[in-house]
């Protein structure tokens, strides 16, 4: 095994993500938890829940330095990081990242207050990552990290200049366990997909009428038995993807990338080519590739 | 106590309202209880939670006829009232009427098919009882009813041409009990209510930009102590009316109302006045004077 260079933590909210990583930004091993920074309460256990999940990686290389991005560095995580500014580039966070001890720092979120604030935490950290790995993205991009709260940042001359929060992934959980639609729907998990009725629900997206009046129609098509029980979850999130490439696609730069899931990155794929947008390109989690390049950025390694 | 006439029944989800009503429209007297068309199962627990509200009135009278709206005519109502296609008049409800035995009928809900499909079950009344005391409406006017689920339905000569509905109210109630937005907020019902918070969600939701990516707003405002915690749920609430008026004002003829509880239209007068829409007409729940109009029209009474 080549040697260890680095330990970098992906610490979200509900899960905690370590890569132990090696020469040139190499993923050597992976391991992860559930100790998401929302399940810790106090620096204690914090310090516990890293001890648990890398302890044995340090003990071989005590010497290891630590870099995290994410919720542990919320309000309510390990400590508070303060947000950095748009525009802002990796040296802008590499440079205000906190440290926790002489091994661990955390990296900062952005916050965007051109307009209401919008913030974002450990998504910075992946965007990071995916200038590092396509370079061409750095002059005039949009990002795409869809998820619970998918973002959309804009990218000019390697800086993040401003990004939007979508709550679309929040939305279709909320809509599809506790809602009047969820009613009409199978259990969870027991749908086979249905491709048809996701684009049924983006082409809807793209007519004119809110997302509010829409999001009915979910109930009405399953009434009338338009749509079967086990399309409508489908055709709920094709909806709520829609709605948010409609209002994200205003400003997209000259490229387009899509970072994150792959089964969720190639429903954005779908729905994107309704809305005759170039095809994005395509990155995993990019958190591992931030890390490194920020550790880079602050001489860690 | 005049002669009674008629009992008219506005039978919802989840409350059964009795309305006892003699000469002219007059409501003699109103009872209620919670016995919602969600709440009972089966024929009999639908005859049963009549008589144990208004058997008292029948055995007085045994020869009074009961006219009822709403879910009670759903498919898991009493029994189904087949919807009435817009465009539809009192008449045309009227005449679709479902008879459950000689004593009781149920009024159809409406449906507007011209698009995806759209569905009302008691607004419909409602709107023949707006249009019974306020005929000035009936020429060409918007009807908003605003509600768990409001609806927005145009009236052009006396028939309902078509209608959307907007979940509003459950959206509010979802997004203030379950999504990431609560963990800021005070519990339930221990907020005084913040008139600017109110009126700033407004004027959010006047600005491009989706839902999905305001509703966020209301995370960052509380994060960045721009509102206080008890100021979020009301600047929540502004956010989801004035999407709701700035989709449905798209069409409003030349008369505007309001149907519905004083408080919730309350806050739509001030939301319209941020849409500079003329002041709207206000009325409180007019479902009897429409059960009663429409009786008139079945000759019941």
């Amino acid at each position: 095994m080549s040697q260890a260079r680095l330990i970098a933590l992906d610490w979200g909210s509900t899960r905690l993500r370590a890569f132990l990583m090696g020469e040139g930004g190499d993923v050597l091993q992976t391991r992860q938890s559930d100790d998401g920074a929302s399940t810790l309460h106090g620096a204690e256990a914090f310090a516990r829940a890293l001890a648990g999940l890398v302890g044995g990686w340090r003990e071989q290389q005590p010497q290891l330095r630590l870099l995290a991005c994410g919720m542990v560095g919320s309000q309510h995580g390990w400590r508070e990081a303060p947000y950095v500014r748009c525009p802002a580039d990796a040296a802008a966070l590499a440079g205000q990242a906190l440290a926790i001890d002489d091994g661990l720092r955390i990296i900062p979120g952005l916050v965007d207050d051109a307009a209401q604030p919008d913030v974002m935490r450990g998504e910075e950290t992946q965007i990071v990552g995916a200038l590092a790995l396509r370079p061409e993205l750095a002059e005039d991009a949009c990002l795409v990290l869809p998820g619970t709260h998918s973002k959309w940042a804009r990218v000019k001359a390697g800086r993040v200049t401003g990004f939007a929060t979508h709550m679309t992934g929040e939305l279709f959980a909320l809509l599809r366990q506790h809602s009047v639609l969820a009613r009409l729907m199978p259990a969870d998990g027991s749908s086979p997909a249905s491709p048809e009725a996701f684009l049924q629900g983006v082409d809807a997206a793209r007519q004119d009428g809110g997302l509010g009046h829409q999001l009915f129609a979910v109930r009405t098509l399953g009434l009338f038995k338009q749509l079967a029980p086990e399309q409508l979850p489908d055709y709920l999130s094709g909806l709520l993807i829609g709605h948010e490439i409609a209002h994200g696609l205003h400003d997209r730069g000259t490229r387009l990338a899509l970072v994150g899931d792959p089964a969720l990155c190639g429903r954005y794929v779908q729905a994107l080519a309704r809305f005759d947008a170039p095809a994005p390109l395509l990155l995993d989690n990019t958190a591992p590739a931030g890390l490194w390049q920020l550790a880079l950025t602050m001489k860690l390694i």
